[in-house]
């Protein structure tokens, strides 16, 4: 997406796990002036490198006293989050106070709609959300096959169907990822997440329930159809390769430019490594 | 469904599990003569009360000789059956032999189509095959609230959902349950089966992925549209009722006539008394 640099740093607000270090950087890398925000709590202990100011949830007022500090106007959330905040549970700062009824409003919907509403509060301060595919494009699958043997002809087939599975499953707001062995659905991501659906592969191969010889079937991830990436944008990572071998899938297909692939370089030497293929689609 | 009684005895195939002595129990009670037949492998130990033959997957011709002696036109599998029998691995009376490659054409296709040929076969030599809703009808479940508290609004809001949701995932040949909170599906049934799904919900819950004081949510299970109900019928028993109660989901909804409840009695009895509720619908 081709768009205007607001004047100001990009604030970084930053979850667990080691993927806003990544965001961080390619975002400096490209140029951009950074402010690191730390959830307290949920960010990594590495991410102190950055030297972030760190802010929990009871304090939206101090954030947004940050943001307009420093003139920041354009923010992305990135990084899990382990549980959701209960912020009828916090005495927050006046600031969170003042917006409190409209935070509460936006807890009560559904899982999306919630950072929808999230976004819609920092929107409606004017500051833009945006998300770690505009600010680090460089971290996103490319297409065709980036590591690993070629796919055979089965895999490709796979393809198809998982791509057709998977827009069906976009109707009931399931996905982004599955796992099929011809044109059976072997597991389908809900809310467990893809690490743990790819774990239920490894199950039912002892319980006997998937009989190859050798690696069978494929896993294939990619955005929900009308999906927001801001709000949530598909990832992969060593942890993905890892748990595709010993589920022993033949490999990876992930939705090129809407699939983030964390760790980059060690998610594809892993890949070669573990002779599982990952390919953009 | 109405049908006309064969002369011979209703011959029954049984896997593993409890349920073939209770279908062979159901048919008898209903003035019905059984041959019972024992996989071996496969049949449960206590199924020896009804002094079954015994018979292994290479004495496919011995099992037509023993049908054809005793005039038996209809015949019901059932029960569990923890491997798919590999047919080229082992040397087959001579009745297996010459049936061979029908057999291994019939294991060439995906898991529904493999009992459909199976029951082909059968059918070519005469043989109806029943289901066990046939035979045993009383097992079904029936309409309305069949255990425990009445199922909540909520609920039964949440009921019309799934019920949507497992119509999209039939067109993946998906099913036969999912587990829905609100408008979102926590848990859908690919090919791990039902109490593995719903120990996932159990799993989510210990994440903190899933968020409610007390019970919420609820499992639905039905027959997939177009489900051959002889090839494949829904089944739910105490196992069900506990993993539901585990999973804190609020109760079972069943589809009614389409979902069998094997050890009815302790069923119903378990969801009574562990307040979770099991509705027909």
């Amino acid at each position: 997406m081709h768009q205007q640099r607001a004047a100001g740093p990009l604030a970084v607000i930053a979850g667990g796990g080691q993927l806003p270090e990544e965001v961080i950087e390619a975002a400096r890398a490209s140029g951009r002036d950074v402010l690191p925000i730390a959830i307290q709590g949920e960010a990594s202990a590495s991410l102190l490198r950055f030297e972030p100011v760190e802010l929990g949830w009871a304090q939206i007022g101090k954030l947004f006293d940050l943001l307009a500090k420093h003139q920041a106007k354009e923010l992305v959330l990135i990084g899990s989050v382990s549980k959701r905040p209960d912020f009828t549970q916090v005495l927050g700062d006046f600031g969170t106070m003042r917006r409190l009824p409209k935070i509460i409003a936006a807890l009560k919907g559904g899982d999306d709609s919630l950072l929808v509403k999230v976004m819609g509060l920092f929107e409606a301060e004017g500051i833009r959300v945006l998300g770690a595919h505009d600010v680090a494009p460089q971290l996103l699958a490319g297409s065709g096959l980036l590591a690993g043997p070629h796919p055979s002809d089965d895999a490709l087939a796979e393809l198809e169907f998982g791509k057709q599975a998977l827009n069906t499953l976009a109707d009931l707001d399931m996905g982004q990822a599955l796992a099929v062995k011809q044109k059976r659905v072997l597991a389908a991501e809900a809310a467990e997440g893809t690490d743990l659906m790819i774990s239920r592969v490894s199950e039912l191969r002892q319980l006997g329930r998937i009989r190859s010889k050798g690696p069978a079937g494929v896993l294939v991830k990619g955005a929900k159809r009308g999906q927001d990436l801001r709000v949530d944008l598909p990832t992969i990572g060593p942890s993905t390769v890892r748990g595709v071998a010993a589920a022993q899938l033949q490999g990876l297909f992930v939705e090129a430019k809407r699939v983030l692939i964390a760790q980059k370089a060690e998610t594809l030497r892993l890949a070669n490594k573990q002779g599982v293929f990952i390919y953009g689609y």
